[in-house]
């Protein structure tokens, strides 16, 4: 199929190498060109301006936030006043509801089709096509998305007709996650100003209760207090908090718990977060016990195997 | 072994059955002697008294909370007064730090063992032998105790010297369990509200992200409201949040989810929860949201099994 | 002086009255033309554009929020493409601290100038000249405008040279109103609960340690659940913390209580508040308490005069 | 009147030596004697035990919490065992709701009768006879009592038949200083953060919104970081929170400020905070800001006199 993709970030260089690699005819574009010359290199054209990445059946946006979207969706060289009549935007960026919303009557307004095709993973799972993917719109555009979706993703949800609500999905899956790293980080403060060892502790939770990937990975970064270099970095994760703080206000559902979290990002950010892993906030309740990690380990602590 | 058992509820009877089971010799005490019949068709003892209870080697307390295990222990017809030099007393009740940290001294005042052994499981668990279970306490005791844990339990986990730390482990884990209700609640009350069908939101969550039993059991019971009969009860969950607080305020330990998460409970108790499940607690974003359940569910979301 | 007046709501009408009454000469404009008439009969102008409020030496803006002040003050009919050189606006709205500091940066682009004089007080405190005032702005242009605020308001406290300080003393204020009533409301709810005459109690407090005007106003309202007509209304309570909320993203300063209001707003909101006074944040702690307020007063709760 | 009065601290000193100047037969108790002589020295006659303290119409006891309070009043050398039949307790600590029903039935068990009598003031007030003071209790214990507590306070409210609303009302006035503090600490650390002088604000806020002297008292103390010597100490403050809360927890009220209070003060404990003012809670917002205080002041706000 004739794709244009457009945001070759840390996501976005894997994906777009997936479809490549499933035979697509890939047209790429990004803000700045250095980041073309892989892909080129392996089959893709490199569209000289953002509007030669939107002549295909199909256009991929993958970008930072609601800002980078605005950007080159709307105005006279952006996405939708380049792309044929019924050719489908996939927005699959981590953007805002409303944003969401906006994008899909812009589209239909121009006789245009719009699919949000949100996405869970990282970098590591977008370049083995291991994504998690989340799609809202029209039954037939979908029916059209899908096999391409199937290169990046190993499901699909499908959300329904409403694109927006891929949207709300992935915030309220990242709320649930800063949730998780709240919880934990609380917890291991307490034991482990109690002088329980932190990774015995974890080893316990994660082959018991909790066997889900998340708890190790985020708790063992609690546990070392482990925040940097940043897979996901804090001003990222606040961003998500906030959009989905806004998306409820938008629906008016109380959230306690996301109001927690935001308290905890902005007191991440203003104790110098910028460059840390947004799970860093698992790290403020212990920082805040007065417990800065010197202490002794619990040596007698040990999980035994039956 | 000779063992005494003191505790014939839900947990208590299940545990019991399965020392018998293997070969244990079990005298059995109840506050209620009506729960000691069964065990005693399958050849245990009844004790008439409590004292009656203390004369073997282990003594085991599996009782509701601390004013249960205060009334069996001290006094002059109490476990300590009548279990012999040595013996071992297993406390496998949820109960709070401070009294962990008394029932040790008290009994290595008058020469007896203690260990602390809390389980995590519910009473199908139990009576499958199939709990987690965390142990705390001098070295040799818990080798004693070993063999009869795991009668009891899939897995031990070895907390160290202290007593007292397998309690903090125990009201950690169900603080985690608790925040995980939360942040459930929250995110279903969102996309539930925004029209998303709640069980395929799960099923999606459940396949990908989170996939641990925990998430699916306690969304279930939130996404259908199915909260009565209780499997663990409001108050009991309250009383375990609220001794995890005191054992944080012990050790100084900012819990700003812990907190949330006692407001939750006073508002739930407030409304009619005492004979609901802890997970009522989930009910409530929705409810203050005012999204009485009651609304069209979204037929097209589904999962795509690729 | 010459003076344009845009914006004749509630506030800004007694405002624009008042310095009729002293003798300056005003040209009023508001979007709904019907709000002219009473000025007109008291000696005002009525501008048929907003381009003709804009031509003397001051520009008063009182507007309900920052889409309002955008709308007028930005384009080609607006405020700044209207106004003379050298020429002030004084922006008297509650607005976010962002779109303050856009505004002066926009005036000082064309050769304008900019205060921001914030006000605190109700229609009658307008009406009567007795707001409390909060301006920033350079020395000079505060100069010029210190006649003009006399006129509408009992103190003009200086906050410097920067506008949008103005505008961040006005939000922090309002937090800390909302902040008494949340937790009057709490306060109210748990002696109430318990059978103390909520009356009384509040008699008691204001008599003694918050001898305060707004404890006495808030206390009562909720006491009487007595929150329609709004004086003003839940969703610029809301939108007031937002602001709050925004610039303490902006400065990074965390605000736990800030957000526990931003929450108690959004249940309020989705229970039916949108025309209640923001004060019904107060009744939320009795209603989640399962006190309706249909209890028994307690009679005997009273204030001995000594 | 023949009155004995239990617990000469801070408070309890002036509180006697009032009732010594107005003429009374006291006598008076400490745990440690050295706090008598003066008390000796201006009349009143020092008890040698306990029961000696108690002979009288009426016993007095103010002391620092529940503990101290069951100290005194059970127990075979205590309170109660001493009393005659038909004297007066009036208990004037701050202690829990719950004591003080425990207090009010053992008395009345008995034939003894009681009176909680809560007050408001520091230890100058005391000194002065400018308490406010809170009086439950029947009707005629309150008669009797009336002409004592007018030396001891400037004001007395009257809650009624149940004594231990008295207790209940006290511990909600200090919940309403403590959010206070709050609120103040949270706005100080934005406005401070963004330039403006924070004494200056102070003198705004406290000549306008909010004239009553716990504001100007504490948002001093906030703004100098002046929180040693402790004029009321952290960890009493925490005390009262608790019992607030826990109170709540009895009349099953939900009071989330009252839980963000509770955060602060294990913080502020886990910090260094046990001997510095309870106000020191107002502190963190500005630390967790990043804020150490050290940055330049903003010369230029002024509050403009009219």
């Amino acid at each position: 199929m004739k794709i244009g993709f457009i945001g070759l970030g840390r996501m976005g260089t894997g994906m777009a190498m997936n479809l490549l690699k499933a035979g697509h005819d890939l047209t790429v574009y990004n803000r700045t060109p250095d980041k073309l010359q892989p892909l080129v290199s392996h089959g893709a054209r490199a569209a000289r301006t953002l509007g030669n990445a939107c002549r295909g059946e199909v256009v991929i946006t993958m970008l930072a936030d609601d800002a980078a979207v605005e950007g080159v969706v709307f105005g006279s060289d952006g996405v939708i006043a380049n792309m044929p009549r019924g050719a489908i935007h996939i927005s699959m960026s981590t953007i805002s509801v409303a944003l969401s919303e906006r994008l899909a009557a812009a589209h239909a307004g121009v006789g245009q089709r719009y699919v949000a095709a949100t996405v869970f993973g990282r970098p590591e799972a977008a370049a083995a096509g291991k994504l998690f993917i989340v799609a809202g719109g029209s039954h037939d555009a979908i029916e059209v998305c899908t096999p391409i979706l199937r290169e990046l993703g190993q499901s699909i949800f499908r959300i329904g007709e409403k694109p927006e609500l891929a949207n709300l999905v992935k915030l309220s899956g990242n709320f649930l996650i800063a949730s998780l790293i709240e919880s934990l980080g609380e917890a291991l403060a307490l034991v482990g100003k109690a002088g329980v060892d932190r990774h015995a502790y974890l080893g316990f939770l994660t082959s018991t209760l909790f066997p889900a990937p998340v708890y190790k990975t985020y708790g063992d970064l609690i546990a070392d207090r482990h925040f940097k270099p940043a897979e996901f970095a804090a001003p990222l994760g606040f961003k998500d908090i906030r959009l989905a703080i806004a998306a409820a206000e938008g629906f008016r559902v109380p959230m306690p718990l996301a109001n927690l979290l935001h308290d905890r990002f902005v007191t991440l950010l203003a104790q110098g977060g910028d460059d840390m892993d947004w799970s860093a906030i698992g790290q403020l309740a212990a920082r805040e016990s007065g417990d800065d990690g010197s202490g002794p380990v619990n040596q007698t602590s040990q999980a035994l195997a039956q």
